[in-house]
């Protein structure tokens, strides 16, 4: 089959690689309908964090089940399925509580850009559509795999709710997502901070109804302007730098919340500042299986379109262009078909 | 009148001082029953917080209101009244979100550890109890405004309930009373970390079920032992250091919480892990007044008797004896009867 491969910063290639078998009796083999890459992936790209080179890429995946092992009971071949980037047993005490991502027995899925899949603890961790999708509604299921599910995640933790100013700092598509969320979840209002037209477009269209150009503390300053001094109930930090998380805390009035997701860099948090500030933090790798049935049934439902996001569509083939399109901004998120 | 007054690192003298008097009309003149000594006092007289000396120390209070300002409604001369650190109006919508501490009006009170204190914005910040109250009741009563109110709030930040396991890192005066608060929140089994004999002592009394005697990850793995292996559902942090920090962070499982109530010296959180921890964070200068009708309700009640932590009771002229026993750790927590 074919699959993208990272050699190093900068260097992705589609190459021949074995198809994947069921290892584990809890395993399933899964044929991919679409993959996609994530903005987690250009830390990578970037040169940001180490690697063992060459490294399969791709943790979001939707597609088809086509073989289960033996353990397996509750997911079938022929199945359409939507999992998350850690495979999870939903059983335990953590995955129970809702922390599917922090499961004692969670296992890291990886190589999902390629055409096919093999997903551990395929019980715990996918969940079947209610049949075939439309071929129109794979992108926004794919997205509920990992980008749309962060989003949410981002502003469940944020505790976004009726009544609510919600700001976002961050117009990736995990920020963009955390807006069509907060809109969902019923806030109030909703600042995006962004400064790029096209994605301020799209975050208005998700929900947004202001948008905030500046960033670090004249950021902070416009978003305390708009919310009488006092600074956001929610904020959703979807980037992961010092800058944003700083922005983020100093964005939220006392006893406001701070939903982090975007993956920390480099981050240091100040005891004192946070001590001051008031704020609940929350966040983490969002256990989006958590979320999946609901999201799935608001995407059948026709409810949310979370596929817009990917505004840049690919054969697998050309994997490395998709990467250069998000890293050069060209594209807010690249969709893959295998 | 006579007040402590700290001249630098070790030196606290108590000195004769001009009366407070009414500045703005929203002031009372409160003539105190009793006053005490904090553990955030011994920070600056250990050296560890810079100072403008002379400075007059202390911020518990409790006593009677003497003299009230022109704009002053509903507190009156002749109550006995129990106040917190920072004075707050009680109407902003910071104050009604239940974050006093954080007032858009807020004011330091300090001075306390004399015979007369003036009080800002005495109608938000003052509550009086339902009568002169009976001299066996003013320890814990003083306790409400401060330690017990922190305690408490450690307690309600890190979402204690019926069926949760609790740890508790620190065993000082606000530690103890976060077990007490544990306790009467319905903490199902509560594990204080402690390594002194007679602190142990009483936070079993106070209802901690379990004692932890190791610190830092020594610490962290005994409660995990204790827990399944999964950390505590909820961490109060009373310390303020690098280490109870992280011991906090570490001791609590995914999508547990942890209440942060002691002020951070030179603590640095690394954002990536907090983020893989999935912890909740909150905590802060405790919205004391938040709790302190229901405190008092309590103590009258003697349903709670958290003055139990004074340990020591000590004329306000001797109050350097008072510094130095807790400096020692000869004592928990020092009374000063002006």
């Amino acid at each position: 089959m074919r699959a993208a491969i990272m050699h190093g910063p900068g260097d992705v290639r589609v190459e021949e690689r074995d198809e994947p078998r069921i290892v584990e009796p809890t395993d399933a083999i899964v044929r991919l309908a679409a993959t996609c890459i994530c903005g987690s992936d250009l830390w990578p790209y970037r040169g940001f964090e180490d690697g063992e080179w060459p490294v399969p890429m791709g943790h979001e995946y939707a597609g088809v089940v086509e073989e289960v092992g033996g353990g397996v009971t509750r997911i079938r071949p022929g199945q359409f399925v939507i999992g998350s980037f850690f495979a999870s047993d939903n059983t335990c005490e953590i995955c129970r509580a809702g922390y599917q991502t922090s499961c004692i027995r969670r296992t890291p899925v990886g190589g999902a850009q390629a055409e096919v899949l093999r997903v551990p603890l395929a019980d715990g961790t996918l969940v079947a559509t209610p049949g075939l999708p439309p071929d129109d509604l794979v992108p926004s299921l794919l997205a509920a795999s990992d980008v749309l599910g962060t989003g949410w995640f981002g502003a469940v933790a944020a505790q976004v709710g009726p009544g609510k100013t919600v700001a976002v700092v961050g117009d990736g598509a995990v920020g963009l997502l955390a807006v069509l969320a907060a809109r969902r979840l019923g806030a109030e209002r909703i600042i995006v901070m962004s400064r790029h037209e096209p994605r301020q477009e799209l975050a208005r269209e998700f929900g947004a109804t202001d948008v905030v150009v500046e960033r670090g503390d004249e950021g902070v300053a416009h978003v305390k302007d708009l919310t009488g001094g006092l600074g956001a109930h929610s904020v959703i930090e979807a980037v992961g730098t010092q800058e944003s998380m700083v922005q983020a805390v100093r964005a939220t009035r006392p006893g406001g919340h701070v939903g982090f997701v975007g993956v920390p860099h480099g981050v240091e948090l100040s005891g004192r500042e946070l001590f001051f500030s008031h704020v609940h933090l929350h966040g983490g790798p969002a256990p989006v299986r958590r979320f999946l049935p609901e999201l799935i049934e608001l995407i059948y439902d026709r409810a949310i379109d979370p596929g817009r996001v990917f505004d840049l569509e690919l054969p697998l083939d050309q994997a490395a262009e998709g990467y250069r399109a998000m890293d050069e901004r060209r594209a807010i998120k690249t969709l893959l078909r295998p």
